[in-house]
């Protein structure tokens, strides 16, 4: 993409309504514009980040064996008159009345949508287990919408839903979930950490959230050490595999992590005192195994091999994916600007022109271009006729993590620098060499 | 896939409440199902097939060199009062109240939030042309919606919004987006006619409709039969190249085609009478270009080469994603079912076992699963101890284009059968042939 012809919209000034340094930093780097309060636009910049992490959500999901679909952003309000919830929500739920008088909603989650469609398509044990998921825009009418995308009204989640003949079935699926989920951050950059979390009404020890450590999360956070020196890497996993699935919640969830809400000050105290922690974290998802509150309340149930029909058991599992821009913006960042990982940043490599228009720059610089989109690869080439202090900034600001410049001395010697966004360091080496290590970093 | 593990509840009885045969077969076949009136739930047939279409025009629009980005579903009611079309809408805009009583609404369009992005990130003539585009669920509140997603109330679009600095360059824009929709169009498996349309109130010559002829049209068209001839093919465009567009536009809109709004009996009886047409069709999309309108009343203006300010001339082109999904198979079915287009199918290739649970016959199936992965390709395994009748006529309802079958005869001697949907075809050959052959059906 040449920058001439992309819309990027970068704020000199610092906006005055940020809070928090990802809402500052999304605002002056052109990724997003606020439409209403607590609803977003995502500029060009803004959506490749968030279609990054969408496309690793889904490949995420496919690999643990999980179906995707899309259901709608609109809501009939007798599903939820029918399973209690229409009352409880309170005024967090937007709702709506039609041209017509009916009463809908904007939906704030999907349980009862997608128990209607299960107890509509299924009626057999032998048609389990089954996962659904789908990543759909949402909307909780907060009463102070604030920090961007990270607390938005509208806010776009990946919600999967396991339906299971017995508990321990629902319990494999919630394991795989935990499996998959920390494939997934991981792949996203992110180390985030499974915490016991609080049922809330409906109780049960069977969920945690998920929390990437930062100073400006949510929630305080009490953890052994050790954990954040687990790491999933490049494991090979069977999802279907009971006791494979089973060890990596032992070994993820074993030590002591867990938020304000669940916090045992007495169990803490057996940690070492030298491996306790208290944080601030945000939390970007959580999985949660709920048994067959709805499938009783809606009648969702499955004939068994005896014939007998039983109600299904239900856990659901959610990743946040609009606020994780924010998040992993909250996790990586300097005081120039963001600094992307790899697996997300909205394009691979800056390309920097020190001398639009000089012949040798010009051309060497679309060379380097057509190389790096001949590997797959996705440049954002600065061509403005902009001085290289502006064109620097700009590329330190939207983060990309690794940068090209391309000046007159560099490149009557073949020469081209390459940047390390994140160390900030630079080398020196032939057009060849520097395009063959980018492709290199990103075949990885 | 296996099918056993998927979530297709195909139906058995033809559903009482669709009238037209896209709407049949999508309930039948398990891709979508009512959640409201004219709000539907895409289940995991429907929504492959879906991502396929936004797939497509997401390459098509990049192609052409123009940049994708997202809106928001919800829109603010003071940019609609400020182009004055807040009043005009009257019912079919779902008017919405959030908890503190603003006036909102779910978005049936997106004029007036792109003209705001667009007045607060762009200053400069040297910035322009540009062209946004983005895919998002939209909302029209639908009288009597009816014939399923064809005229849903939730729907998905993509709508482009086009920024020149003269109405030259503006038309040039147009210009490139009816060739871009043409190849779109082509690759969907559609042949989608430009027809001149009505202006509506803002009036005008610039904007056309893409048609799909099929009997349940909305529409009557009338055209003569030498533009069903036309077709772009694989040719080669320079999009930026504004003779070749313009040669484009004018193949393929110089000969009579309209709608029953802007038909003209005196101008249609010059037609030869043996090529005059009269038939019914489906709206799939529509370009228009509109001027100055909103950048007038917004005020989105650009300084130009001499400095002054001056409005930017806009166009909108507007593709219905979800729309196409039901005139696709209204314009490809048979009596069994759907039959897809190989650039749209949810599976590129069904695989039949004739005798599920015999050795050879699993073991070759998965052998051919395998194979047909290793080509990138999603085959869609039926090994369900169904009987060869029901497994076949799933298949034939679910329309992939190509089905191999599996029986214990072949396999003795390495054989399976080859069947095109379309023309009911079967070919024996070996395994590797198979897979060969269908490997390279896609690879087109």
């Amino acid at each position: 993409m040449r920058l001439s012809r992309y819309f990027l919209p970068v704020l000199k000034e610092t906006p005055s309504e940020a809070q928090i340094v990802s809402h500052r930093l999304m605002l002056r780097a052109g990724m997003i514009r606020q439409a209403a309060a607590g609803i977003y636009s995502w500029l060009p910049l803004g959506y490749r980040v968030l279609r990054n992490i969408e496309r690793i959500v889904h490949e995420e999901q496919q690999r643990a064996g999980h179906i995707p679909m899309l259901m709608p952003t609109l809501q009939p309000a007798e599903l939820w008159q029918e399973s209690g919830r229409y009352d409880d929500y309170g005024k967090e739920m937007l709702r709506i009345s039609d041209r017509h008088g009916r009463d809908m909603l904007y939906g704030p989650t999907n349980e009862e949508m997608i128990t209607d469609i299960f107890r509509s398509g299924v009626s057999s044990y032998r048609e389990l287990p089954l996962t659904l998921y789908h990543i759909q825009w949402k909307f909780r009418d907060e009463v102070r919408p604030r920090f961007g995308v990270m607390r938005g009204r509208e806010f776009l989640m990946k919600d999967g839903y396991t339906f299971d003949t017995t508990k321990e079935g629902a319990l494999h699926a919630y394991n795989r979930h935990l499996v998959s989920y920390l494939r997934t951050y991981e792949r996203l950059g992110l180390k985030a950490i499974p915490m016991r979390a609080d049922g809330g009404p409906i109780g049960g020890d069977y969920t945690h959230e998920f929390l990437v450590l930062a100073e400006t999360g949510e929630s305080e956070v009490f953890y052994d050490s050790e954990v954040t020196d687990l790491t999933f890497g490049d494991r090979v996993i069977d999802y279907d595999d009971v006791d494979q699935c089973a060890a990596v919640l032992e070994e993820f969830t074993t030590r002591y992590a867990r938020t304000d809400e669940t916090h045992d000050e007495a169990i803490f105290a057996e940690v070492p005192e030298d491996r306790r922690r208290s944080a601030r974290g945000i939390e970007v998802g959580q999985i949660f195994y709920f048994g067959t509150k709805y499938s009783d309340a809606m009648g969702a149930t499955v004939t068994n091999a005896d014939g007998q029909a039983v109600p299904v058991h239900m856990g659901s599992h959610g990743i946040g994916v609009s606020r994780l821009v924010g998040a992993i913006i909250e996790a990586s960042h300097d005081d120039k600007g963001i600094v992307w990982p790899e697996g997300v940043t909205p394009f691979h490599v800056g390309i920097v022109n020190l001398r639009q228009g000089d012949a040798a720059c010009d051309t060497a610089c679309e060379g380097i271009e057509a190389a790096l989109e001949a590997h797959g690869l996705d440049p954002l080439y600065d061509d403005r006729e902009e001085r290289a202090g502006a064109k620097f900034a700009t590329m330190d600001l939207i983060g990309l993590p690794w940068r090209l410049t391309v000046g007159p001395r560099g490149i009557a010697n073949g020469l081209v620098e390459l940047t390390n966004r994140r160390t900030g360091e630079s080398e020196e080496m032939s057009v060849e060499d520097a395009v063959a290590r980018v492709a290199a970093i990103y075949a990885r």
